[in-house]
């Protein structure tokens, strides 16, 4: 049957329009305040949006998977809001984060009404469907817990290899996208092979997409980034253009490297613009674009391979193709 | 079919041979390992006891209801993992509390991951009952947050009334109780009626359970308690024992019972020891003794109603009982 497929900005309509039914006026209001404070910051919605347009590639009308949808933005934002404490993070989206608005014991007890929510939510998935899209969404939630250990270990090694980051992000971020993808396939009564090929779409572009948050933090353009330029830099954060510097960097500008890595209390600028001109010596810039272009050729060839009409899959080729060329 | 009925003996020794078949020695190591050590300080293991007790009403073999009942516990045992952050509690079952043994962003990553897997146990409930059963774990946890929040909110607040107080018991403790009940009596395929019964026999042995649990801080026998009494008074604790007492005291009472809750650096014993006096002044161990008293008998009287040959109740009747009459 024939239907138009909706664009994203059409699908973050209905996400948003979702988001908004979701009752969060409740008692006690100290706990319901900053969930509600947490999903009103905003963001992209891309996660919910996934899985309405996986859905969407096998049905015209996309309700059957809103409340799923919906389940997996409420589980992005509980990570953020956990993963806020445990990185010290003071601002997320230009606003004070939840422990610092509130407290600590707030941050971790309405997330954890987060992740129970999001439970709720993904309960009302269609009945046939719901033991599938558990099961999906349980390994899921394990691996981004994973994810998030790795990264916190990693803070503290020295040797963390390119291939260790790329599987970290690989659990910490791609899983769930390419888990919002296929749970919209179940969803929409995929076939097992179309669903997986929507997964492994899923796993190619979160990785790319991490990739480019990497490139972004150095190289991107300040007024649309929306933050300044070389956070990643001035936290020594292990991102793939800095763990790439750190294997490929020798002599002079090994010990250059580590001398900003290292100095106790550096100037902002001059360390960003130092670590930036190691970056640039050792052209890190171009084997992270590499590694970005590699996974999202690798997403656009296995989306081909999902069995519907290639115009069905414009939308979905699109928003890999925006998260690729953002400059946010 | 008659069956002879599991003592809470046999069904314990199922639950923790279940346990010990969860795979919990799995990587990254710094995040599994404080879950099986979380499991491993042990307990009663009443909740899942009583999932399977439930259960065993309806049916002689327990196997259907053993996932469910595990993942009752793991919740559990992830509430109180986030509670010992939330309370700053540096020992549990005199062991260091996970956020002290390693540190807290572990314990609340690892906490995290345990409601998770708590989720995926639940998840192999039957499938013709899985959307029940975890719209009801959904609700309780939902519900068990509540009342932690609560818990938190009157630490701060003076005026307490002993009404708000079992309500946050009710949330906080009791529901956990009845809805591992009521998950038994659903996966056996209890009527909508006898699975409500055992609910509320679960919010009475609940209430009961947490005001004996608040006697036994003040007036338990040291040697079997397994800690110090008055740890409850020295921490100012908002028992029913303290919030009766602030609701009775007057004139010289009141003014003494003021002072010791307000005075920087008591000593201990001599704190404990005036406090506990005021209690037995104004009675408030009978009034507690009388609410936990009425709250079992009423737990006995909607048990008498569960649909099945009183013998078949024992079990669950002795249980109720023990918990009365501890010393622990």
């Amino acid at each position: 049957m024939h239907y138009p497929i909706k664009s994203f900005e059409v699908i973050s309509a209905i996400v948003n329009e979702a988001l908004s039914t979701i009752d969060l006026n409740k008692q006690p209001s100290g706990l319901y305040e900053p969930i509600a404070y947490t999903i009103n910051l905003g963001g992209k919605r891309i996660r919910p949006a996934l899985t309405l347009m996986a859905f969407n590639l096998f049905h015209d009308d996309v309700s059957r998977a809103v409340m799923p949808a919906l389940a997996v933005e409420f589980f992005h934002n509980f990570t953020l809001l956990h993963d806020d404490i445990m990185d010290k993070a003071s601002v997320r989206r230009g606003q004070p984060t939840v422990h610092v608005k509130w407290d600590e014991n707030t941050a971790i007890l309405s997330g954890d009404l987060m992740q129970i929510i999001a439970y709720e939510l993904m309960r009302q998935a269609p009945e046939k469907t719901l033991q599938d899209v558990m099961q999906l969404f349980n390994a899921t939630a394990i691996q981004v817990c994973e994810g998030q250990q790795y990264d916190m270990e990693y803070e503290s090694r020295e040797d963390v290899t390119p291939e260790e980051y790329i599987e970290m992000i690989r659990l910490k971020t791609a899983v769930l996208l390419a888990c919002a993808l296929k749970i919209g396939a179940i969803i929409g009564g995929a076939s097992k092979q179309d669903a997986q090929y929507l997964y492994d779409f899923g796993i190619h572009v979160g990785l790319a997409f991490q990739l480019k948050d990497d490139l972004l933090d150095v190289y991107g353009t300040p007024e649309t980034f929306g933050k300044e330029l070389g956070g990643d830099i001035l936290c020594n954060k292990k991102t793939y253009l800095l763990i790439y510097a750190k294997k490929l960097a020798s002599g002079e500008l090994q010990k250059s490297l580590n001398y900003w890595l290292t100095i106790e209390k550096p100037n902002s600028n001059e360390k960003i613009n130092a670590i930036t001109d190691i970056y640039n010596q050792l052209n890190v810039k171009k084997i992270c674009e590499d590694a970005m272009d590699f996974h999202f050729s690798k997403a656009i060839a296995v989306l081909d391979k999902v069995g519907v009409k290639k115009d069905k899959k414009q939308a979905l080729r699109n928003l890999a193709e925006n998260l690729m060329h953002r400059n946010d």
